[in-house]
């Protein structure tokens, strides 16, 4: 399923604004309605002490891609916050890059569940190494959480006063 | 309890081997047999699209906290990695800077569980913004995976032949 | 903290509505706002293949503890149920009763995040065998999830319509 | 992939050891290599206080099959047990009766990685309730864990002195 090249902007002007994704140098290289793939080329900044992709460069991607999976199913004003994830790292990550592909496994009126699967590739042989399970939280217009800088200012808003991640 | 310096020293060059660590700018702050503490100050490129840390940031060093945790309970030539885990993301993180704290809840002959507690920080108060659960893997000598430089050339390896995050 | 008795009876009545847990064994003998213990004696019926507790029974009265210490902060009409949890079993669970201690771990105004310990106890002695994350979604009034028979009557509901487990 | 008749006989043996089994009423209908089907009829004994099927009944048969999926791809005398699993609930568990469906994603030579699939069930028509990704531990001949009847006399034994789950 496709979805709107409006909808699709939308989405890439979000990833954009990730400095996270900017600073790993990840990719969204497939986008649509419930499923998105992002792509990580290997990078010595990437690493754990054994030289290959840090588990948390596969979960970074990881996240990432399912939040922006969840977020394909709905429709603006509406946001999205993951409340969490697990992931299982079976393989070393060893590469030229990783991708994360995250299906919807579940939509619903407040939470949507994702699942992902995180692989490595050398040339075009592509080897599993971790697959994550992540709830995410659809944010409505009026109850989105404040941004950074209003909070960073000190301002009360209903989110800081009462601790919610999920607005 | 402490550790001693010899393996304290080793402890901390294993961690500036972390390329990802380098990237996001932490760095260890405390450092204990079964408890590690690690810091990321705030920067423009650990957001996500709101403005406040990634999701992964708070991972990454959460999952890094743990696994030094968990090796700080071992003694060389013994290694670690992570097999799985699992964040719950409680509130959204904003601050100056993130702190994961990490403690060893069970050591095993072959996997050591860790709890690690994510604050993010205003001036000196702080706010628990998420938890992460880890199972690490002790690798001993001799079955430790190979360097990813290994793998990249080809090298056949136990590891390699058959596939294992745990080598 | 300690909840009035009308509402401690309420969730008592709950609980011994719950036929899983009349089933097994399991019984409240803690329970204050954000704080729920239950209990289960040992017996043959709750065995693995070994003749310990099953990793199942751990989980089912963790499971129960926390949503009923998530229950516990909230007010009637509104409702509970877990939408997941993830639970570490650290040691074989091998003793006379099983104990599983649930607190809150954040209220939210949607979720409720629950850290869930059991315990295996041999007379007085206690040796925590596993650790549980759980997270809670709330049900308000009038988006309640319907009963089986509705579901089994072959009715329409909403959730069944939107199939969430959210209600 | 299919197991031959002795080793399937052997793990139908184990599961019927299973007590917890027994009690819930749970079966194994299908068993290969890698992969283990478990049915739970529906019964008021397996409910939670709406009245259908209590989360902890997903979760035992999905444990219970994720268990078995990994050992049918082991040999005697080898054993496994469960270190940790993570399930999401997805929709509620309503239906005639469930069934736990199990895939190994990953074995190793330590760990095993199962993946599962709950589904309710009414007539012919199944909807997908909740998934569980479970991580398994091989335990080799000469470090099982001791019999639950060793523990209760007090016999000291390795894993007891180390307290491992592990063995």
């Amino acid at each position: 399923m496709t979805i709107d090249s409006e909808f699709a902007a939308r989405i890439r002007d979000s990833f954009s604004r990730q400095g996270l994704m900017r600073t790993l140098g990840a990719r969204i290289v497939e986008l649509d309605a419930g499923r998105v793939v992002v792509e990580l080329p290997f990078a010595e900044g990437l690493t754990q002490h054994n030289g290959y992709f840090h588990a948390a460069a596969s979960a970074a991607i990881a996240d990432t891609a399912g939040g922006y999976a969840a977020y394909s199913t709905m429709r603006p004003p509406d946001d999205v916050l993951a409340v969490e994830f697990k992931i299982n790292l079976l393989r070393p990550a060893v590469g030229e890059r990783l991708t994360a592909e995250a299906a919807v496994l579940k939509t619903g009126r407040t939470l949507t569940v994702c699942q992902i699967t995180v692989r490595a590739w050398q040339g075009e042989q592509a080897t599993v190494v971790a697959v994550m399970t992540q709830t995410n939280i659809r944010i409505r217009k009026g109850d989105s959480p404040p941004s950074a800088d209003t909070i960073r200012k000190g301002d009360s808003h209903p989110s800081a006063g009462t601790g919610e991640a999920e607005g």
